[in-house]
């Protein structure tokens, strides 16, 4: 199962609206075949190791992360594939929350005469799938936030200069973030100011994340990097009513994709609202890279799950640029604490990952 | 000489004026005198090695992470042990830079026929005694600054509740730290708002910290944890020509040592100024644990060595209180940059050393 969990991970960021799903099928004690969820979602892992193991999956154990599923959608389902190849025992993860699948799948196994056992390593396939997951149970994606800042938590000094307050490691570093996520977001001031692209370069990228930014009024300008490559990969302008029809129809006129949600009473989006249709839409995780204002919102919302902390070791002084805006907390006991997940170097940086409390 | 500069370290924070120093007798190949420099500076780390080898001493080698004294201070000079106890061969790590010492010590040991190795593991024994070299070669101390912060480097809330960010693992590190150091330094804001008593409590301490406060006007209270324990452990009050001389009365009532230095521009005490009258008075490692605008001083001043961070899994936003004062940056290339010394988890919190570049 440690296995298929590595094979699934494979699957993070190309996989949506699908879950990343790792297939091990074990024979007499030898691997026959593996498989996992092929960018776009198909074919499923399972089809992949059975296809990989031919004849040899006959008696065979699969190792499955998630529960095969037991619908006919756009291939047939997985479970029906298990019985045919002859599987003798399959050992899942978890079952599948989806409502057209939940326990269909092990029931169909079971009634083949096929020995299921269920939850192995439960807690780590739950970790691994948590977008998937967060969609399908609460229609909201697994948000990560992503910081670079330097030891007295500044992103810029006072007159915005950022590049680069990381080194080269740990820039490369936040690709690889990206690239495990279905969408990279960031808020109206930040894509005004940076004039970022948001894609991954190089890494053998497969599927680019889609790039998102959340501006209420479309103040973002069309013809910006994100406008002019907008028919190369997906961009996603989520707005207000507020957005002015002129520049509706000039984001229309890039290719990018409108969405509109509701208002803030401060006339932001309302980033709950904005989550819930991105994750209606299919996304099932997304890396928030900033501004203050919008990981504040975030974070105040109860929307973060992750925290991507690079931190430099330099010093800019009160007078630079927070990461975070504004949180408005009455005590230090309000204060969001987060668990910490790993830690490393990244060249002359420092990597680590938290974990907000499951709200 | 590896296991000197372990023994060595145990004399850190305890042995002002002096360095710590460690020292080593091996003879056929075992080890058969060790000693580091005691409290308050004697005995020093070879008589205590001899005393203990005795007659074992004769054709020895003694692995010493400093040149032996040659001076007749409090004590005979350890150079002279050396060779009346017989020692065949002198290893060391550095030359003494105290003028009185400064290569006599080699030249009697070697002048005596005894065979000398210097400089032996000498960029770790620089680094050990960087405190003691910085006083005797520029007049001024190691400074150590202390930042507890938020993962957004925030170190208290809007109200200013700092208690508590980090946990208890952390916050029982920080009391090794103040061990390791010669005095404890606060700036007056902190002193009246937090009225801490800058101890270090348990952990075998044989020789509190001196305690600083950087208090130009003397504004912090008499009656304060500080005041009420001058007696017991040193407080001295660092200020500037503006202190009242009630202030100055009630101050010196509590036993409490002033120490008057020059005022900046801004009628703060000057950071400079007041760390070389420390250093004359003997002080080679300070800890300075804050606040803000002290911190920021220090390194706006190039007066700061080491940043000890403890970082909790927390946020506070941009409403919260920041770790540094504004250092006034006119571009990201002008921030110091930091060299990572070491990292580790303390408890739920992070703990990582950071070097500022050597100025």
């Amino acid at each position: 199962m440690t296995h298929a969990l590595r094979l699934a991970a494979r699957g993070l960021g190309n996989v949506w609206p699908n879950p990343a799903v790792g297939c091990v099928l074990v024979k007499d004690d030898q691997i026959v075949g593996r498989g996992w969820t092929q960018p776009g979602g198909r074919p499923h892992a399972e089809r992949r190791a059975l296809d990989q193991a031919g004849p040899r999956a006959a008696g065979a154990t699969a190792y499955v992360t998630l529960e095969p599923c037991a619908h006919h959608g756009h291939t047939p389902p997985c479970a029906s594939g298990l019985i045919a190849a002859g599987v003798a025992r399959v050992v899942t993860a978890l079952t599948d929350p989806d409502p057209r699948v939940s326990g269909k799948g092990h029931a169909m196994l079971r009634a083949a005469g096929i020995e299921v056992t269920e939850g192995v390593m439960a807690a780590e396939a739950a970790r691994l799938n948590a977008g998937f997951l967060k969609r399908v149970t609460r229609g909201l994606p697994f948000v990560t936030l992503k910081l670079a800042t330097t030891l007295d938590g500044r992103i810029a000094t006072a007159s915005g200069e950022s590049r680069w307050i990381t080194g080269a490691a740990a820039r490369r570093h936040v690709h690889l973030l990206r690239l495990s996520h279905d969408a990279v977001l960031v808020g109206a001031g930040t894509a005004r100011a940076d004039d970022p692209d948001l894609t991954v370069r190089d890494m053998g990228v497969v599927r680019q994340p889609v790039r998102i930014v959340f501006d209420s009024r479309l103040s973002h300008r069309p013809d910006s990097r994100l406008g002019r490559t907008a028919r190369e990969n997906p961009v996603w302008m989520v707005h207000t009513a507020a957005a002015p029809p002129d520049a509706r129809a000039a984001w229309a006129g890039t290719g990018a994709e409108l969405i509109e949600v509701a208002a803030t009473a401060a006339r932001q989006v309302d980033a709950t609202a904005a989550l819930q249709a991105l994750a209606a839409r299919g996304l099932t995780r997304i890396l928030c890279e900033g501004g203050g204002q919008l990981a504040a919102s975030l974070v105040a919302g109860g929307l973060a799950d992750d925290l991507a902390s690079y931190q430099a070791g330099a010093l800019i002084g009160a007078d630079g640029r927070a990461g975070f805006a504004a949180l408005g907390l009455a005590a230090l006991a309000e204060a969001p604490r987060l668990t910490l997940r790993e830690a490393c170097g990244l060249g002359p940086d420092r990597y680590s990952l938290w974990s907000f409390p499951q709200s």
